[in-house]
């Protein structure tokens, strides 16, 4: 069973129940040759704290030991009371042709040797397969997990993902495999990627299995070792890696970086803070297998616990972008993920606790920004105004002073204002949106973010379509501003705030359904920002300061559940949880029947019954798609549970 | 005294001598608190291998340790036997307002107590300082550095460069400081720069300093101890650097990284390999103090480290620029750069092992970029052709069958040929010169890149000025080409590789004045390049494989000392040293009298005596600045003594 404690873009910071203990994930699993073990399993896990690691069935099979490890099992044959993945003999197919076991033969091994992951014995899909070998790859990788699900019995089973570089192949393996009795999805084939720094490739393929991918599944990129991938494949969904690399590079003398592989012969220092480098001098570490292995496995334990510290932190995309520079291709790897935007942001969570740090012409493109721009489009509603002020970059996100200025020019004048970021174009009602007023960019900008700032913004004034009659471009300056609007008439920010929040946050029409009726607001003493909307009298929302979206109350959600159709902003829940959900206890994905498939990770929902009566208001922590898949974790979180109404209670 | 092993751009790995010992720098000097020293000093030697730390010698002054440290020595008051610095108190006098200390106090006071390098007590000029403060600043700051010179006695000195943000200022006091009879210089007063992450303007102290400084002198950054700034820094000169940051940052529970700071308390790990974060669990961490510095040093050791291994293997720049990713405001700075080429170019080693990888849109600015593009304008000519044929970036560098079509084309159709790459226009004779063959570069670029390469392109084309009477451009496959051209005839690549490589590496007119005469080539058997040039029977140059430049030999030296004037490509030793050097003995730098402004360490050279006799051809190692500089270490190595001309034999 696989539970999510954490998540960042694709990636989370799992648990993983083997029947040796849990697996924190994303992990890393080290490669145990059992015939040349270079550092030993009592090793990795006293040393190394390593919770898991991996070994060959294939070879443990044909090999010497094959006796002892059948009657000792695995873990005690190698000396590894963690959890113990065993591979199958797919990659030696890959390396020599074929392998001369049948994928019942090597099912049936593992099961007599008590391994906690075993393998069945896939067909290595090459990336240059044509589509009709890689349709027969798939097929057949389908046929023998389903024959190796049958056969499994207690054994928890690795079901593998093959297709090569076809997409669609992909991503019906991924979905005809996940569906089986699999514990993990292992995406392979992708070795020869990996070789040849095709990481653009690699993208690919994992965004396409991970289309198909049940996503309360942890995923292994099977022969992804090297920690140069780590952030880039745990962004985009990938929880396990076994890396043969710290030894194999060892074999041949060289070490493993963050950014990179060199040779230890040709290096006087590593600048590298391991233990290894630390204490040894590196005449002696390029001098022994050892001491290179072991500098290689603690870089490659840093770099994952470096993508888990980054998921936990909300800045996993920083990194990602950071560690492109390292490679040209992994750069190009970088700038292809735009193309798959409509898949990354369905798995984004709204806000996170940090700023947003531009890294370059990139980042401009991750999917939060892209939600920005869509939502800016299609939910928020400008204000009726005769024209357009359109001000520049430098001044999100505004000050009092200039705010003040600037309410006075747009009442005056009657004009509406946005901002044109790099970020795309920012109606001033939204400035406090996440990550609008939480940015950090540079004083002087690329050429790429200006030019797509210039873009993102035509796209809009194109797709708004309202008439301007005029358009000011370029105040910048409180006096300008002033000069403008010599008379006394002010926007009203609070309102005007509040009403572009509703929409930007819950969809077009929210305003109107949370706001309609008598409007007062609760203000901060220090900051003079809404912190209370009331309607009425009754609290409808509040608002954060943290990331300048509403939390959602009681009140508000009775008149958002009347606005707005089933399955918009809806969490359907069993009939049997609807009174601990009154209750206010959260909602375990396990009872989720339905939901809006327009929800995302922190979006405010509504928890209904199957017959629409709104039983909670709850902070979701899961999409659509993850709440239907998952059988454990909470869904969303319950912030107040509303009562039956009087007509729906027994009579 | 000073010397420098191996550099790379403004960087140099060197050894400090002091009276405790040699110091490789760049170095981190651990500031040591003698009143709460948190690491002890043994263990920074034993633990961290620090060759030398700095303390103060104000506070020392003032404590109650005073008379102690004055009786021991403050080695063995501080139990290090390694080299110590101290401090002054003009951080004091930032910190709080003033000092009650003399310079002429504190001088004596570092003389008592044995310190191998003492600091005056400089004024710290604040970065909010204007001009005529300023320069009160600098003028009490250089008469003060005369000051200390005169009381030094044996003890080594510390002068401060002062002058804020004023660089004409920074540059003076750097040129009146390192005149005196100090040791090291020091950049003081950048700590509010740092502390506020103002690093564009780091970056225009440190150049501006760096202009005045006399480059045999080692440079300390004041207060420079966040791993952040260690690789930058470097890039521009900077060797010692001293960090209380480690100890600083574990008092407030944060943790340094390469990448910037974070706070223990949040993290669930840290993501790191050193040996602390490797045994310990974080909660063990963050709550000790020791545990956080000992972190701190690990990393702000290893960061010093890992510039050093980047300065050996030739990789800064890459170095620099992925980590200007770490923050907005450190991109800022890395885009200062390209404004200070004229002198950064000045120390830009030729060429060096390995590959030049793409980083950014920034990359194309390197200097040694900036020198190529420069150099095709004012060196290479053009053969006489009737039209140009621009063909697009990735064609280069050329397979043989391309180049085999290519040179079809251009001799049928009486064209030249020109690559638009991004890096600048590249005439497809010199398309092997380091680093033009030797590039990574992303197959898909960056808009800013893109618009370079145009601007470049037109730049040179426009300086190039003949008249192209066809210009076809976007020819990119061998189909294409070979369509173009029917006929036989070829172009002769080896000559016309050969002439331009000569006048783009050692000046225009150098092709004529090095290949007049019947000319041969000795070509490689494995790929068919030109490895030798005779001309009458004469070898005058080969050709590197590894960077694409030729390597000089004597009768190539000769006609070129024939026909290019003092200074251009000499050295010019003292009289002394010329029987050593014509017997092959190295050049070293205290021996040279003067030199050409336009020789860059690798150039090939013409060593001569006073009276412009050649006396051997060799490989500076030095640029004329530091050869004049310097009084340690080879200036040029020679490849080849040149026996006197009969007619200057003595008779």
């Amino acid at each position: 069973m696989f539970e999510v404690r954490e998540r960042d873009a694709l990636a989370r910071i799992g648990l993983l129940e083997t029947g040796h203990g849990r697996v924190t994930t994303p992990a890393l699993l080290p490669v145990v040759n059992p015939n040349r073990p270079i550092i030993s399993p009592t090793d990795l896990a006293r040393r190394f704290h390593a919770e898991i690691l991996i070994t060959n069935a294939y070879i443990l099979g044909k090999g010497p030991h094959r006796d002892s490890v059948l009657r000792q099992g695995v873990h005690e044959f190698l000396g590894f009371s963690g959890a113990v993945m065993t591979d199958s003999g797919a990659f030696q197919s890959h390396v020599y042709g074929d392998v001369d076991v049948t994928n019942a033969e090597v099912i049936d091994f593992q099961k007599r040797i008590g391994t906690d992951l075993g393998t069945m014995l896939d067909v290595f899909s090459e990336p240059s397969h044509d589509r009709t070998r890689a349709t027969h790859d798939v097929d057949e990788t389908v046929r023998r997990a389903r024959e190796a699900d049958s056969l499994r019995g207690e054994m928890a089973l690795v079901g593998a993902v093959q297709g090569g570089l076809h997409t669609d192949l992909r991503e019906r393996c991924a979905r005809e495999v996940s569906a089986l009795g699999v514990s993990v999805c292992a995406i392979g084939g992708v070795v020869p990627l990996l070789e040849s720094y095709r990481f653009q490739d690699l993208v690919r393929v994992i965004i396409a299995s991970k289309k198909g991918l049940d996503p309360s599944k942890p995923v292994h990129l099977f022969g992804a070792g090297h920690p140069l991938v780590f952030p880039l494949a745990a962004l985009l969904g990938c929880d396990l890696f076994d890396s043969a690399s710290y030894a194999k590079y060892a074999r041949d003398g060289r070490m493993l970086f963050a950014d990179g592989t060199r040779r230890a012969a040709e290096l006087l220092e590593s600048g590298c803070p391991c233990p290894v480098c630390t204490d040894r001098s590196m005449k002696e570490i390029a001098g022994s297998e050892t001491l290179l292995a072991e500098h290689n496995l603690h870089i490659c334990f840093g770099a994952i616990r470096e993508v888990r510290r980054a998921i936990a932190h909300g800045d996993l995309w920083e990194l990602v972008e950071r560690r492109a520079r390292a490679h040209p291709t992994l750069l190009v790897a970088l700038r292809e993920l735009r193309q798959h935007n409509e898949f990354l942001e369905a798995f984004e969570p709204v806000a996170r606790r940090g700023a947003l740090y531009y890294v370059g012409p990139e980042t401009a493109h991750r999917p939060i920004l892209h939600r920005f721009r869509q939502r800016v489009m299609e939910r928020y509603q400008p204000p009726p105004a005769k024209g357009l002020l359109v001000l520049p970059e430098n001044r999100r996100p505004f000050t009092e002073a200039y705010a003040s200025a600037l309410s006075r020019v747009m009442a005056t004048a009657d004009v509406h204002a946005v901002v044109k970021s790099i970020w795309g174009p920012v109606p001033v009602e939204l400035d406090h949106v996440w990550p609008m007023a939480q940015s950090v960019v540079p004083d002087s900008l690329d050429v790429e973010s200006l030019e797509a700032a210039e873009v993102f913004f035509r796209e809009w004034a194109a797709g708004a379509g309202y008439p301007f009659g005029l358009l000011w471009e370029g105040e910048s300056s409180l006096d300008e501003l002033r000069a403008r609007a010599p008379g006394h008439r002010v926007v009203d920010w609070n309102a005007s705030r509040v009403r572009a929040t509703a929409d930007y946050q819950f969809g077009r029409g929210a305003a109107d359904a949370i706001l309609r009726g008598n409007i007062s607001y609760v203000v901060s003493k220090n900051t003079g920002k809404v912190r209370n909307v009331l309607v009425d009298g009754d609290h409808v929302v509040s608002l954060r300061a943290e990331d300048g979206l509403f939390t959602l109350k009681a009140a508000g959600a009775r008149r958002l559940h009347r606005a707005f159709r089933a399955p918009s902003l809806r969490i359907v829940v069993e009939a049997d949880a609807i009174p601990f959900i009154r209750e206010g206890k959260n909602v375990f994905a396990k009872f989720v029947r339905e939901a809006d498939p327009e929800l995302r990770p922190g979006d405010e929902s509504l928890v209904v019954s199957p017959d629409d009566e709104l039983c909670a208001v709850a902070q979701s922590s899961m999409n659509r798609q993850e709440m239907l898949a998952f059988k454990r974790g909470v869904a969303a979180h319950v912030r107040e549970g509303v009562p039956p109404s009087p007509s729906a209670l027994p009579r």
